[in-house]
Formats: C-alpha cells, structure tokens, sequence
C-alpha cells in the first residue's frame, strides 16, 4: 500500500461549461483526460475560442505520460490543435475520436507533431503508475469512451460524458456489467458527467425521435428537410432510416454534415441502402416527396447551408419552397437561442412548416438525468465523488444526489478549474489552487489579450471612438490652425456633423484657458479628454473613447 | 352600412417581440392601441432601448383621436416618455397601469405634457368613430385590460396579453360572459396574444406557486430569499400570504420591488396583516426561520439587490449566508438566461440552497397556451383574425390554430410592423407597408444611429483601433520623423509593444516606396491604411480599424 497521494486537477470544464481538461497526479506520473475548448460568451469581444491553461503542465514537461481522451466532441478535443505543439506525450483515443482528432490537427498544421494512438473498448495500458482501461459508455456521437484507472490508492471510474440508453441506434450501450463489478470490489474515485444534473427522471431513448422522424416523412407532401449536429451520426442513421422506409432519396448539404458522414460510412457506423444517397445534381429528378435534404444548421449558424436556405442566399444552391417540411432535430446550445429562433422564423416566412423541440419530439440529449445519475453512483459505490463536466450549480446539484444517495458529506468534492485535490485512502482535501485561466485563441494562434484590451473593446463598442488632432505652436504658445477630428463607431450622419463641429469650438475653448501651459503634452491631452467627455455626455449621454493627436509638441 | 374601410397598421410587436403598437384608422380617426419599448438585441450595440416609428401617426397628428393602453408592462407602456412630447392625444389606461405611466413620464420629465384618463373595466368611450370599452383580463400584472372597440364595419376585440386563469391571486379573472356575448352577436376581427402559442396545454394557474411557496418556507430552516419580477404583484402577494401562514415577517429590498409594493398597497391590490411588512433594520432582531427577503434580480440584473448579495458586494444590505434559501420565482425573458444562470452559480457559491424553474414549479407565466387560445377564437367566432404580440413564429402557429378551428384561411392576417391592412366587411387584403423600423433610444434621447455606425461597433468591438500619426516634410518629400501609434482594444502589452514598433517600419517602408507622392494626403492614408491592414493580419489575423492621422500636408 502505498503512502503518496493522489492528486486531481481539473484544468477546465469545472465550473464553467466546455473545454474539458483534467490531470492526475501521482508520484512521478502524471495523465490528462481530454483537452476542449469553449465558444466564447457574449462579453470576451473578438475571441474566436477559449482552451485552457496548461502552464501547469508545461512546467512538468517529463513527467506527462499520456492523454486520454473519452470522445470527438470540440468540448473534449477542440484545444488538442493549440496545445499538440506545446506537450510532448502519446495521446489515446477510440478509432472515430482519433479521425476527428486528426482532421482538426490537420486543418490548423498540427498533424506532424502530435502522437496518435488508437484504443478500442477493452484496451489497457500502463502509463507509469497508472493503469488506463477504455470502456463503452453512450453518448451523442460514436465510440464514446469511459474510463477505469487503476491507481496504486485504488480504483478512478471516469464516466465521461454519458447516458444509460437501453437502445441506442448505432454503438454499444453503457456497459453496465463492468462498472457493476469494480463497484463490487470497490472503488475509489467516481468522475461522473454532471451536464444534465438539473433534470429530473431519465433521458429518453433516442428510438423516440425515429417515431416522430417517421411521422413526419410519412404526413409530409413535399420535401423533408432535417437539420441535427454534424457529429450526431445516430441520428444521421435514423434519418436514411426514415428516408428508405418512405421511399425518400437523401441528399446532405454542409460540409461538416458531409464530411462526417463520408467517414462514418467508410468505418461503418453508418449504413445506407445502396443508392438512397444521392448527388445534389440529382435533385431534380425527384418529385417533393421523394426527397429528403439532411442539412448542416441546427445551431442557426449564420454560414450553415440551412440557415444560407432560409436566408434565400444566392449561395445556397437549395432554396426553401412552400410545402417544404423543416425538422430541427436539435435544441439550441445556449446561448444561441436567438439564433436558432431567427432561423425558425426565417424559415416559416419562406412558407416551410417547422417542427422544433417546442413542438415535437425532435431530439434528446446525449447527458444522463438525475436517475441516471443516481443508478450510476449505486453501481459503482465509490469512497470519494468528484461531479464533473458542468457549471457551478450542476456540479453542486450532482454532489447533492450523491448525498440523498447516503454518501458522506466529507467524501464528496466540488471543484473548479485550478484546485487541486490531494486524496489519500482514508481522506482528500483541497491543499492548493494553480493558475487555470480562460486562453484566448483568436484567428490562426492563442495570443495576448488582458482585461484592459477587453474593457476598451466593451467600450468601443458601445460609443465608439474620437480622434483628435491638435497641432500646437509652441513658440507662440497657440493652437497652430483648428484642431481635426475623426469619429469611428460614435454617431450617424444625420447629427453628427453639426455635434463635430461644436465639439471643436469647445476644445479650442478649453486649451485657451492656459495658453502659458501648450507646451506640455500631457497638460494638452488631459485638457482635450475631460473637455470633450464632459461636452459629449451633456450632449448626448455617451461616452466614446477620446484618442488626442498632439503635433508640434 | 359603411362602405369605407378600416386600416390595421401594426406599428411594433408584430414579427419581433416587444415595442407594441398598433393604430386602427377609419375615415379622418386614427386611435392607438399601446406604446411599447424593446431591449436591445445583442447586435444593438450601445443602444439603450428601442421604440416604436411614429412618423406615420406625426403625419397625421390632426387625426390622432386617443390611445389605449392594455396593461403596464414595459413593452406596452415603456416607449411613452419618448414619443408623449410629439404626439398631441388623450391616454386612457387603468388606475394601477396609469400609476406606473405617471411614474416613469415623470422620471422623464414628460409628465406634463401627457393627457392621462383613468378608466376602469366597462368604461365606455367615444374616440370618433370608435367606440371603444375596457374589459379585465387576466394577466402578471393587476389593472390588465382587454378591449371592444366597435366601429362602422362592425366590432373588434383584442385581448391584450391575458391568460384565463380561473383562480387568480387578485384582480379579476378573464371576462368570458363578455366575450361570448359579442362571439355571439358576431365579430368582425380578433387581435389575440400570442406570446405562448408554441405551448401545447393550458396556462397553469398562479395557485399552484403558492404550494411551492408554502412548502419551501415550511421546510426551510433558514431565511428564504425570494425574487420575482416587481410588477408581478399577484407573486408578491403570495410570498407576503405564505410568509404570514408560518410565522415569517417579510424584508422588501430593491427599489423597484418598494416602489410598486407601496403603490399596491396604497391602491388596494395588495394586502399585509399588520406588521409582517418590516424595515431592513429590524432584520437583526429576528431568528433566520422567521425571515423572508424579497428582493429584485429574478433576471439577474447586476444592479438588483440579489445579484448585489450574490456577489458579495459592500454596497448590499444583506450577505448571503450558508443555509439560506433562495427562490428564483421567474423565468428567465429570452436573451437574460446567461445572466440568470451565473446569478445561481455565485448564490450557490455562497452556500444558498436555490431552487429555480428547473427544478420546481417556482413560476407560471402570464400568457395564454394553445388550449386556451383555442378557447378564445371558439367564444369569439371572428370574421378576421389578427395573431398580435410574438416573433414570426408564434403569429404564424397561432394563425395555424385558427385554420385548424375551421377558420378559412384567407381570414387570416399575419402581419408584420409595417404592413397596412385594409379590412371590408367580406374581404380584406395588405395594401401598403410603411416605415415602422426600430427607433434607437440612447441615453436621455432618441438619436441617430445608422448602421454604418453599428457596423464601426462591431468592427471596434472585435479588433479594437489603431491610430497612427504621420508627419511629412512635403518640401523635402519624406516624412519628418517616425510615426507614432496609439492603439485600443487591439492586443495585449505583453505581445503588444514588438508589434507596434514592427508596424512602424511596415508603415515607413510602404510609405517610402513612391516618395514623390508624398503630398497626396488621400495616397498617404490609402498606403498606411492597406500597408498596416495587411501586416496585422499576416502577424496575428486581426482587422483592426486603422485610423491614419497625416499632418503637414
């Protein structure tokens, strides 16, 4: 028995939604478990996406022995193409998660550098004291991986992000059996998924939707038009399903919706009848209700090939018509619920009947409700809980199932990014807290962006910006011609002009108070800023940012 | 029988939630229904709130017989202080909905120049040719009002937002004897709220809040800390009978809350056994199971007293502490689910048990479902039917409703802002389409904001400024020294400084190139703009705005 620690350390996705990344500690040895990125929220202006930090790991560079990942999604894989160049260590993943790996590491020139390693279900490895095994849990996309660690303290269940579908359409379900077994054994350490903490009862089937897809095909005169998530290849399936059981041909439009698609066919998670899928030239060869468009767009991306449809976009080479049925087999992300509204609406003025999760049994989620949860944590009895994958109020919720459960108060430990948990076999306490920030990535790197740069930015946005140049004759102590102004972001034409115009005279107004003092370039600029800003919110209540030019000082 | 015909022009509300505002016109009489506000949408950059387009109704201020105001909720009332100084009419609201007019005329410093009517349900008025009378309907705010307005073609109803709610907590519940009496003698049109058309089922009534409220201060062996929205008076009501039930005194916190709580009170909508209302400093002098707190922030406004206690901030009252219980008992209005989710994550941060719409039924909201719409067109059999109050989506599957009652579909009219319907006794058909476009209110006033403007936002809000000054020696055809940067919510001051300093020499070089030219300010600009554009998105794929300041040419 040994007499080190264990140490956790969530480095995202704890406390905040997306960009998964957790490392375990233990001796000499250290393992990551997935490595996601986060979409930015409203107020990180010109953030293109958000990866964690991992200078913890950088600095322990030649203890990393291997990263784990449990499945494709961009919230467990999506920092791999920023953070490859920077960690030297194996990383393992499931035949479909390491495609998509591949594809994003190819696409941002990090191919060459990063160690891909394919496991299938079963698969072992020892990664210095750890012993990594790789078991099937269901999920939203294919080949969705838990898993069990055997650590010289005990045993670490890690659920990933999972739910208990009895029927699922294409993969294995959550192996039960397995988990059933180490917790007859005992287990030490349960990371369970957290996302759905909020909902009571039990996720349902996916099979549902295939009731409600086959209505629709069935009731539908025209065309059926179907928008899911790329990588939800289940439902992808059920959709051809539907198409050949009415006699539909399928046509896929997006990239994305292709590509994957192309891939799950080529590795057979996918099959389709030999020629229900079909060329878009074959479009029109096809009377309405023969066809069935399975589009990228669930989301309301503005570029997406739904949302360019219900736009009319000259682009698209499909145009919505009346009679068209659209399904939205998807409920928005949040935060973009206006997004997907606009589209819905869009859609009905284009004359499509629109059938959304507020009206229809279109989607379920890939995350597990409450009793899930619940029937998870009895299998597996662990001595300690760490509730992960969530926002603060899921993680707390989860923690209080597993105390309604008669786990002990003590054993159950809520964390966010940076603690770090020291678990022995008896006991765990948080003993330190490291630097787990947001890193900004924007355009093609992750670079600087400080607090400051955000504020001016916040404040951009809502004034603008006013430039203005003040040339100065110093000898003679006097302004040498008017100063000049230029407004970007700050008010139309209409006003505009005339409101320039006075705010010169006010500036000019200002510096002649201390004519003795234009020689100093800081006395000049303060002068300008406090008069304009004053002169600017009496007018107008706003507030832009003042940028003074001072020549000739 | 007339044979001129009425004019429908929906002025805001219709095709995007908010900012209602209807004129009905027949021969030389134009009445309003309603005066709303909306909030910004997120690409509203640095727009406070927007309003209704009134220049069709200034054209025609001769015609201007009065306005009709449904209830007091912002978006029916909130444009009035902006558009009360250009509009010469009389204003007829109920007694609750015109005190809380007065109050925000008055915060404007509009109040004088409004013509306010108090009018009650059966109050009959003449406008004209319009006849118009007052009935209550059921609503989340007391005084709501439904209108019969009876013209030359014959009568039309609208119900403003309203629900049929057969236990309400106060004022008077829907007036069905109305209602079916006009259905019966035959109505020419329908307006009807459509807010909640994408619910199937009925509307739950207010009652079954009070069981959540009765069981959560029974269990609660704390303080419960309750937020609602401050118009929700009914809501208040509850909370003051709950806490009376188990012995608890109540704490308002929150201007709004105190306001509209005093004015209740003093109207009568609202009732207190003596001393269970407290003053904040009488708080200490209370065990915390003898404590209710109610207080603003049910959408998580930053300023609310409940995001104050959730953040800890000095300036509250009151701090959160373990063992509190905190009801969300709202939901969150579209746009604010980001706001609220973080208020949740800080309280249960602090300790604070909360329980919010997810988890129990904490809120019903104010407006009708299907079935009740339903219910609605069958009392009323209208000839014509108007879906008013909803985005796109809700108008078009409340016009669905209708069809699927038999109603023929050519009888209905989904509208949108702008459009001008002109309804006959037999027909009707959308004859024109006028400027109803936001209105942009900033600060103390409307003012002019093009897109042009919003587009600079954006462009600031993403990549920030640059400014550069260059001075040239136009005699000598070179520049007179280096150029000088001043950049804002560019790029960090870590990687900042080495790119600004590369920027200059970009700058020097471009400029360097074609020397004779260098008296042409327009070709100087062009070059620094494209030179430095080019650059930074090579660097580090950013488009900032570049503003080139050229002086001595």
């Amino acid at each position: 028995m040994s007499t080190q620690n264990l140490k956790v350390i969530p480095l995202g996705g704890l406390g905040e939604i997306g960009k998964n990344m957790m490392a375990l500690e233990y001796a000499d040895d250290i393992i990551i478990i997935d490595a996601g990125l986060m979409f930015p929220s409203e107020g990180m202006l010109g953030v293109d996406l958000v990866i964690p930090d991992i200078s913890y790991l950088r600095e322990r560079q030649r203890n990393l022995r291997g990263m784990l990942i449990t499945h494709g999604h961009e919230d467990h894989i999506g920092a791999l193409p920023y953070i490859v160049p920077y960690l030297d260590l194996p990383i393992y993943a499931a035949k479909f998660t390491q495609k998509l790996i591949s594809a994003e590491l190819r696409q941002r020139g990090a191919k060459d550098k990063a160690k891909l390693n394919v496991v299938h279900s079963g698969s072992k490895l020892t990664l210095g004291n750890f012993k990594v095994e790789f078991f099937p849990v269901c999920h939203s996309i294919p080949d969705s991986m838990g898993l069990i660690i055997h650590t010289p303290l005990g045993v670490i269940v890690h659920t990933g992000d999972f739910k208990l579908d009895y029927t699922p359409i294409i993969a294995e379900p959550t192996d039960f059996g397995k988990i059933a077994q180490l917790g007859a054994k005992g287990v030490l350490l349960l990371f369970s998924d957290s996302t759905y903490a909020e909902l009571a009862g039990y996720t349902l089937s996916e099979r549902i939707v295939s009731d409600t897809l086959d209505h629709v095909m069935a009731e539908a005169s025209g065309r059926v038009i179907i928008t899911t998530f790329a990588s939800l290849v289940s439902r992808i399936q059920q959709v051809i399903d539907a198409a050949a059981k009415h006699g539909r041909r399928v046509f896929i439009l997006g990239r994305s919706m292709k590509e994957i698609a192309n891939v799950a066919l080529k590795m057979g998670y996918l099959t389709a009848p030999a020629g229900i899928l079909c060329r878009l030239d074959e479009l029109g060869t096809l009377p309405n209700n023969r066809v069935v468009l399975l589009a990228t767009g669930s989301q309301g991306e503005p570029t997406s090939a739904l949302v360019r449809m219900a736009n009319r976009d000259p682009r698209s080479q499909v145009q919505i018509a009346p009679g068209d049925t659209v399904v939205i087999s998807a409920t928005p992300v949040p935060g973009n619920e206006a997004l997907v509204n606009k589209t819905i609406d869009s859609l009905f003025r284009q004359g499509a009947n629109v059938i959304y999760d507020k009206l229809a049994r279109v989607h379920v989620h890939g995350h597990g409700s409450q009793e899930e949860l619940k029937l998870l944590l009895n299998f597996v009895k662990p001595k300690f809980f760490v509730p992960v994958h969530g926002e603060y109020r899921h993680l707390r919720l989860h923690a209080k199932l597993a105390e309604s459960l008669g786990m002990p108060g003590d054993n159950i430990f809520v964390l966010e990014d940076g603690d770090v948990l020291e678990l022995g076999q008896e006991a765990g306490r948080i003993v330190d807290k490291i630097a787990a920030d947001n890193v900004y990535v924007s355009g093609s790197a992750t670079y600087d962006l400080d607090d400051a740069v955000l504020r001016d930015r916040r404040l951009l946005s809502q004034d603008g910006v006013v430039v203005i140049t003040i040339a100065v004759d110093v000898e003679k102590r006097k302004l040498a011609g008017r100063p000049r102004v230029v407004a970007r972001g700050f008010i139309g034409s209409r006003d505009g002009g005339a409101l320039i115009e006075k705010c010169l005279d006010v500036v000019v107004a200002a510096l002649s108070r201390d004519k003795k003092r234009l020689a100093e370039r800081n006395f000049i600029e303060d002068r300008v800023r406090n008069s304009l800003a004053d002169f600017f919110y009496k007018q107008i209540h706003r507030c832009p940012i003042i940028i003074p030019v001072i020549t000739g000082v």
